[in-house]
């Protein structure tokens, strides 16, 4: 019997090949892949690496890009894969034994991973039904518990709502400890808080490639927050943790984010569209939501999930014990044609007598 | 003062851009980059990337060839961005408070690193004069503080020198923690312990698409070991830490490796080449490699380095605290005329009266 780490049996394992979806609109990925210009631009800077050298200035090409965007410094920005390994290290850095991590219940499932592999105590506080999330009530969670590090995923996965800035900038002020705002969404609602990491060294700020640009794939995100707290965040990356090909693609990508307005409109009118067609279905609700998704309560939701997939349709069904989320469903926007067929189905469905 | 994570203020931070010599044999990165057949290949393939998707098929691509090539089963094999991540991981596997991790000294640097990140004490095993170890005392030395992990560099890096097939079965077999062998640079030497996995449920190995293959800046590695074990050590990693253009660009490769066997035939030449060419000059001792590097030993180690820099040409100098590498050199092998510029100047600089 080897000795492995405490506690490390009781973490879960990750595998199992998704299915083959014909419509997948299951994990907030972008619909589209590259625009046009851009991956032709991608494939050429693609062409010209120096694949057999570790990187290096690929790094700093990126780094200076996205700090000339918000004009801070290149000192506050980092590089991680994804912004899943900005959260998963930011997590370290405030985790360890007997610390504490709160975050909000329905959120991104990953908090309570990312918290346990830190070794951390990760606390939940719950939303209200309609998701919202009481702001002073959590500060005084923050405060009574000691809390070492707060999340807010803003725009909300799965359920789409918002804090608005005046909100994020409260608990930013209210609380001493790190206060991590996951803007993976941020995109396709408008107002990102980046600009308050100036006046709050508590604050980090985790964007990524992953949603808005289509790059799921290559896995890139960032943080950024003040020098000193992007210096011991940093420590936690080893060396190399990125590899050549996403940082040139994520670079090209950057110089081109005005390609990327046109389809950024298109899944905000398709989520305002949809949600109207949605809410004409009785036994629908539809939630309001600021991100590329939406999240939908039905009674028979497991049901339509397996409809569906009989269609080649992949949507998010959650597990019954997901706090917050019985019979939920989230719905990625698609293209057009895509929402179309997914509404007639779920139309469909609903007018077959049980 | 936020409340971040404890010793981490005693982790290093990674910065610093490298310096862009014209010659650059300091890191033992492949000099060539892919071979043009399978660059083009490699190309034709992410042109047909979805960036948009999270990864999924191209792991289990990848996976099932290595297990295909090794005979073992696909459930064996764990993917990481490169043997760097494998190795951090595999510490973290092994660490935590009150943990040991047991490896020779001088050897790769990071191991240091690896252990502090990993919360685990990191003890080190002096190497003799000559870097060879000491199996038997190596051995005692693991069961007498109870290590939970030893690690060996095969060939050992920066030294060059190696463990016979025939030492490693008796460290595996004499040992009952966690043994892991750093593979990166077997593929010149030709005498790889994966075979040893199947006997020995201590064994781990981890192996890297950096060196052999040319492909330091995609950051692919893999580890080889039983199942159970490769089981634990992945629920270190948290979902999606790989990306797909590195995945595809490595499966590619792998497919074609046989297009890389006349550059391994070049290193492996060159390396006895540079070897012998080296022994000609007084004062210069050439330890035995079987790497893609060399070692040399000099009295004007740190002179002759600032000398090479100012033609351009960057070796690997170690700081005088290395333990064993006073005065000492690593040249990584370039092409023919690259060594042979390198070599001239290394002449040249010892002909010039002091």
């Amino acid at each position: 019997m080897l000795n492995y780490r405490n506690e490390l049996d009781k973490m879960p394992s990750y595998d199992g090949v998704e299915k083959n979806y014909r419509i997948k609109v299951n994990a907030n990925e972008s619909t589209l892949s590259l625009p046009p210009l851009v991956e032709e631009r991608v494939l050429n800077r693609l062409a010209l690496l120096a694949f057999n050298r570790y990187p290096n200035e690929e790094y700093y090409s990126l780094v200076e890009q996205i700090a000339r965007n918000f004009s801070v410094d290149a000192a506050q920005i980092l590089l991680g894969g994804g912004s899943s390994e900005i959260i998963e290290k930011v997590f370290h850095t405030f985790g360890g034994a007997g610390r504490k991590i709160v975050f909000p219940q329905p959120s991104f499932s990953m908090y309570k991973i990312y918290a346990k592999a830190a070794e951390a105590d990760g606390v939940t506080f719950d939303l209200d039904a309609r998701f919202d999330l009481d702001v002073d009530a959590f500060i005084a969670k923050i405060r009574e518990i000691g809390a070492s590090l707060a999340v807010v995923c803003n725009p909300n996965n799965p359920t789409g709502n918002v804090l608005t800035p005046a909100q994020v900038e409260k608990i930013a002020a209210s609380i001493d400890c790190a206060f991590l705002l996951d803007e993976a969404y941020v995109e396709f609602y408008g107002r990102s808080a980046v600009n308050l990491v100036a006046k709050y060294p508590n604050l980090l700020v985790a964007r990524t490639f992953s949603k808005a640009y289509g790059m799921a794939g290559a896995r890139v995100g960032y943080m950024i927050a003040q020098a000193e707290v992007t210096r011991m965040v940093n420590k936690t990356f080893m060396p190399y943790h990125l590899n050549v090909l996403s940082l040139a693609a994520a670079d090209i990508v950057y110089q081109m984010r005005d390609e990327f307005v046109p389809r950024l409109q298109m899944t905000i009118a398709e989520r305002q569209r949809m949600k109207e067609r949605l809410e004409t279905l009785s036994g629908v609700e539809v939630f309001p939501s600021e991100a590329n998704f939406l999240l939908i309560r039905l009674s028979r939701a497991e049901e339509l999930k397996d409809y569906l997939e009989t269609l080649g349709i992949g949507i998010r069904y959650f597990s019954p014990s997901a706090f917050g989320l019985k019979d939920c469903l989230r719905i990625s926007m698609g293209t057009r044609a895509e929402n179309d067929e997914v509404f007639a189905a779920i139309k469909n469905f609903l007018e077959v007598p049980l």
